[in-house]
């Protein structure tokens, strides 16, 4: 008998699944994913951005197959196998992108010393304020609980559109801090929907920001069909959702 | 009336008192440190260990003075202001020292793109599990809380302690990942008199892995005389503890 989150849709749809297909063909770089996964469509905006060559797997993240298990026994999507040898974590899969592809252009992070360790300061408010907030005001349950947590993710959203050049993050180019927060960008509409969710109340420029990373050609390339997004985010505002963010958030843990 | 963690102790003694006496004199890169931080202390072992000419200021993160909180409106500490701009996140000025100083020795980081994502995958490890747990153990006022959190601890480090190569994480040479746990060794203590913390308990030989970290002369000249960490540690066992790692391990948040 499977559980809700192990009859997760089984592949892409829409224009991910074109970006899947043309994606088969054994590379040296191995992409392991799961089409629905935020996480992952970092890794994957990445990929196609940059033009590395890659073949793209999908993984259930709840049915896991033994190869995958054997080189990453942590089981966590995205993963890339390279050379025989595993990585996984989104943010150090795009990090790594850019060390192991140098000749592969659009660079992601900026060459100057002092703007990487800006860009890696708000990546890191992404990670550590921006998404776990987001998760939250998901899975609250009471009225109260939701307005609390729609408060701290306008919050932890508006300090970082503070720190926008404009266009992108870091001025005219896209970087990995755009790439770090465009798919809550793309999945917010699910809060827009259930939880008074505005992206005009964010303070500091949000909406424009997420409207031009939602029609970026590598988010659009990555997204699949919103009705299959609709079917798991469902689990998430009834709080039943099963994945490592999700216990994280409903245990008032650190999202591995 | 100040309040406790106001009144800290106002500098480093010890061998760090004699290494603050030697980094006074103006230096493009001014260090803002507070003497018993571990989150300052990784990026002063960096600084130590690489020989980077630095200034040392010390800040009580409790009562922030004006020209550190105009540079750096956040004002957590570790921060750096080089050049008149500042840089803050411990883990983000280690990197930052490798990119901007690449001309002084030891590198911290290996030259190779897959190991530098291997240790930053075990860098992220210590951050979302190890120092958590380490919080949590120390805040926890229950037995029971404490059994679990004390066994949580174990785990996350086993887990790190499992992928060293030996004698340090990566082999032969001290790397960002030595750093980024080495402040945790010399803290632990507290945990041993306190918590029924066994060294020798936990996996994969963390005894002597930490053993050789809290002796490297690095870490030795950025730690001060254990009474005053004492002081300080009283307060997060007894959970009064103000600091933003003590209010976010309390409230089941990420530490900032």
């Amino acid at each position: 008998m499977l559980t809700p989150d192990q009859r997760i849709y089984p592949h892409a749809t829409g224009l991910a699944a074109k970006t899947v297909e043309k994606r088969q063909d054994p590379q040296e770089l191995v992409f392991y994913s799961g089409w629905f996964c935020p996480f992952v469509q970092r890794t994957w905006i990445a990929l196609e951005e940059r033009g590395i060559p890659y073949q793209y797997k999908e993984v259930n993240p709840y049915m896991k197959e033994k190869h995958f298990l054997d080189i990453n026994p942590k089981g966590l999507v995205p993963a890339v196998e390279y050379h025989g040898k595993a990585l996984y974590e989104s943010l150090v899969l795009c990090e790594f992108l850019e060390d192991a592809f140098p000749n592969h252009t659009p660079r992601l992070m900026p060459a100057d010393a002092y703007d990487r360790a800006f860009a890696r300061i708000w990546i890191d408010h992404i990670s550590k304020a921006v998404v776990p907030a987001y998760f939250r005001l998901l899975q609250a349950q009471e009225k109260e609980k939701q307005d609390q947590a729609r408060e701290e993710f306008y919050k932890a959203l508006g300090q970082l559109c503070e720190k926008r050049k404009g266009p992108f993050f870091l001025g005219e180019e896209l970087s990995l801090v755009d790439i770090a927060i465009a798919p809550w960008a793309v999945r917010e509409y699910i809060l827009v929907e259930h939880r008074a969710f505005k992206r005009e109340d964010v303070p500091n420029g949000w909406k424009e920001w997420a409207e031009l990373l939602e029609k970026r050609e590598s988010v659009l390339k990555t997204v699949s069909e919103r009705e299959h997004y609709t079917d798991i985010y469902g689990r998430y505002l009834r709080d039943e959702a099963q994945s490592e963010a999700a216990k994280a958030t409903r245990a008032g843990r650190v999202i591995p």
